[in-house]
C-alpha cells in the first residue's frame, strides 16, 4: 500500500540472510533487526541462529563486566570501548539488565553516558532486557554475542549486574569476566558472596579516588588467596586436569586500581583483559572454555523447550483437575508434578 | 556400635514424621534437620514436604525482605523478628543468599549479628546457600517455609538479596514484600532495575539519618505514581478483575523512613507490613496469592524434574554423537537440542 516504506519496513521483509548482508555492508538497522529477532525468540531467531552460527567461530574475545549496581560498570566500558577502538578493532556492546518495564525510559541514564561513542560506526551497542520467562536472557545472550561477531565485530563486550544466579551465570560465559567492585569491605563480600570470585578474570577496584581503595585491593587479594588454597573453590582454567592437560601455570586474576570517571588506571584493565586471553590461547583453555558454553547452551535449550511443553500443558482437562487437587491441598506440588508427567 | 549416640546421630536416624514430633516438642535440632533435608532434595526431602504440606495451611503471614547488597536487609530483619516476639507469636527466619563457597564462612557477618535472638526458643534463624544447580534456591524456599510452619512458627520471614531474576522472584514470593533502599537516587533507580516497584508492598528507605533519605523517598514515590499510571506494570493486587474482582481499593505501597541500627521507624514498618496482610484478608488477596505461589511451585518442580532428565541423557552414545556434531560447529545448539529431545 505504502509507496515508500521506512527503513525498518524494509528491514521488516527481509529475512534472516538478507538482513545479515546488509548488517555487513554496514547498516546498522539491520544489527538492531537481527538482535530484535534474537531477542523475541520463535522460528526467526531460530533462522538469524543458523545463519550466525558458523562465522562466530570467528569472534576473538568476548569479554563480560560485571558488578553490584552503582560500581560504575558502564563507564568502564566506555573506557574498555575506547582501549579497543584505539587498536582499531570493531565491537559490539551487550548490557543486559533484569527485567523491569522502566529499563527502556528515561531513568536508564547509563545507557545515555555510552552514547558518547553512538557517532562511531565501529561501535554497537544495545540494551537487552528479558521481560520473558526466567532463563531468557541466559538463552537470549549467546545467541547475540553470535549475531554481533557475524557481523563483523570481533570484540564483543557483555555488561551484567553482577547479583544474582542468572546474571553470574551471564557474566561468567565470556572468555575474559572482569569483575568491578567499590571501595569499601561491604562490597569485596558482597561480590564473594555472590559468587563473583569464582568467575572472576580481571578484578577492578573502581573510584580508587575514594577512601578505602588500597584496603579493598588488599582484601580482595586476601579472599583470592583462601580461594586459591580451597581446592575447587575457585576457577582455576589452566590448572585443570581436563583433557589430560596439568598445566603449572595458572592464572592469578589481577586486582587493579581504577578511576573509570578520569580514566586512571583503565589502560591497565585493558591490558589485563588482553594479557589473559592470550593466557587462554596458550594454555589451551580460549576453546575448551566455548566449548563449554555451547554445550551449557544446548542444555539451556533444551531445558527452555521442556518448560515450554510444560506451560502448554495448561489449560487441558488433566491440568485443571491436577490444579485443583493441589489447590485443596490434597497433593503437594511434587506430587501434583509427577501426576501432570507420568501420564 | 555406638553405646551413647550423639543427638546428631539419634535424629539422622529418625524419620520425617518423628522428626516433626520432635521439632514440634521444642527439639531445635530437629527443625535444623528437617530444613537440612529439604535442602539436600531427593527422596528424604520429599517425605518432609509430604509431612509438612496440609499443615502448612495454617502459616499465618510469610513476609520477604529484600534489596540491594549493603542495604541493611539483616538489621532490619532483626528489628521485626524483635516485633514478631513483643506481639507473642514464634517466628522463624530464612536467610536467602547465593551461591558461594565463603557463605558458610566467617565473612557472613551479617547472619552473626542475628544471634542477638540465639538465646531466644521462640525464633529459629536459618540460612540457605543453594550449591546446587540453577533454580535450587526457588524450589527449596517454600518448602523450608512449610517445614518453619508446621513445626509451629506462625510467621516466617525470608531475607533475599534482591538483584537477580531468581532472587526477585523468591522475594515476591511471600505475602508481604518490603522492599529496602538507602539514601540516594542510584540505590532507588538499581531498585527499579531489577523489578523490585512491581514486587513491593512496603518500602523502607533506610539508614533514614544519612544525607538525601527524604529526597529517595520522594523519588520512590514518584516512581510509583509513576507505575500506577502505567497499566500492568506494577504489581496491584485488590485491582484485579481475577475472579470477577473488581475492587476499587488497591494497596497503595508505603514509603516509609527508618534507621534499623537504632531502631527509628521499624515500629512502623511492622505496622505497614501488618496493615497489609489485613489488607490481603479484606480483599480477598491472601488466599488467591498463595494459590498462584503454589502452582507456579508445582510449574518449577516439573521443569526441575525435566532439567534433570536433560543431564541424565548425558554420557549416552546419543548424546555424544550430538555433542561432538556440535562441538564441530556442524549443527547449533538449537538444533543439537532437537535432535536430541526429538527421537
Amino acid at each position: 500500500m505504502d509507496a515508500c516504506p521506512s527503513p525498518t519496513q524494509r528491514s521488516a521483509r527481509r529475512d534472516p540472510e538478507q538482513l545479515l548482508g546488509a548488517a555487513r555492508a554496514g547498516e546498522r538497522g539491520a544489527i538492531g533487526r537481527l538482535l530484535s529477532l534474537v531477542e523475541r525468540g520463535g522460528e526467526a531467531a531460530r533462522a538469524v541462529g543458523r545463519a550466525t552460527f558458523a562465522p562466530s567461530a570467528s569472534v576473538e574475545h568476548v569479554i563480560g563486566v560485571t558488578g553490584s549496581p552503582g560500581a560504575g560498570k558502564s563507564t568502564l566500558v566506555d573506557r574498555l570501548i575506547a582501549a579497543v577502538r584505539a587498536g582499531g578493532d570493531t565491537v559490539g556492546v551487550l548490557a543486559v539488565d533484569p527485567s523491569s518495564p522502566y529499563s527502556g525510559g528515561a531513568i536508564l541514564g547509563d545507557r545515555i553516558r555510552m552514547q558518547d561513542h553512538a557517532l562511531d560506526r565501529g561501535v554497537f551497542i544495545r540494551s537487552m532486557a528479558s521481560r520473558g520467562h526466567q532463563g531468557g536472557l541466559a538463552l537470549a545472550a549467546p545467541e547475540a554475542i553470535r549475531v554481533l561477531a557475524a557481523v563483523g565485530m570481533p570484540v564483543v563486550l557483555v555488561e551484567t549486574v553482577g547479583v544474582g544466579q542468572v546474571e553470574v551465570e551471564i557474566a561468567g560465559a565470556a572468555d575474559t569476566t572482569v569483575v568491578v567492585v567499590t571501595p569499601g569491605w561491604g562490597d569485596a563480600v558482597q561480590a564473594s558472596k555472590a559468587g563473583l570470585l569464582e568467575v572472576a578474570d580481571v578484578f577492578v577496584v573502581n573510584k580508587a579516588d575514594r577512601e578505602g581503595a588500597a584496603e579493598t585491593r588488599r582484601d580482595l587479594e586476601a579472599m583470592l588467596e583462601m580461594a586459591a588454597s580451597f581446592p575447587g573453590a575457585a576457577r582455576s582454567p589452566a590448572t585443570s586436569t581436563v583433557g589430560g592437560l596439568s598445566d603449572p601455570v595458572a592464572w592469578r586474576p589481577p586486582v587493579l586500581l581504577a578511576t573509570a570517571t578520569t580514566g586512571e588506571g583503565t589502560d591497565a584493565v585493558w591490558s589485563a583483559v588482553t594479557a589473559h586471553r592470550a593466557h587462554l590461547v596458550a594454555a589451551g583453555e580460549l576453546e575448551r572454555r566455548r566449548e563449554q558454553r555451547l554445550i551449557a547452551e544446548m542444555e539451556r535449550v533444551m531445558i527452555g523447550r521442556l518448560a515450554r511443553d510444560v506451560r502448554e500443558l495448561e489449560g487441558g482437562a488433566r491440568f485443571e483437575e491436577v490444579r485443583a487437587e493441589l489447590l485443596a491441598r490434597r497433593v503437594d506440588p511434587y506430587e501434583a508434578a509427577a501426576r501432570l508427567l507420568d501420564r
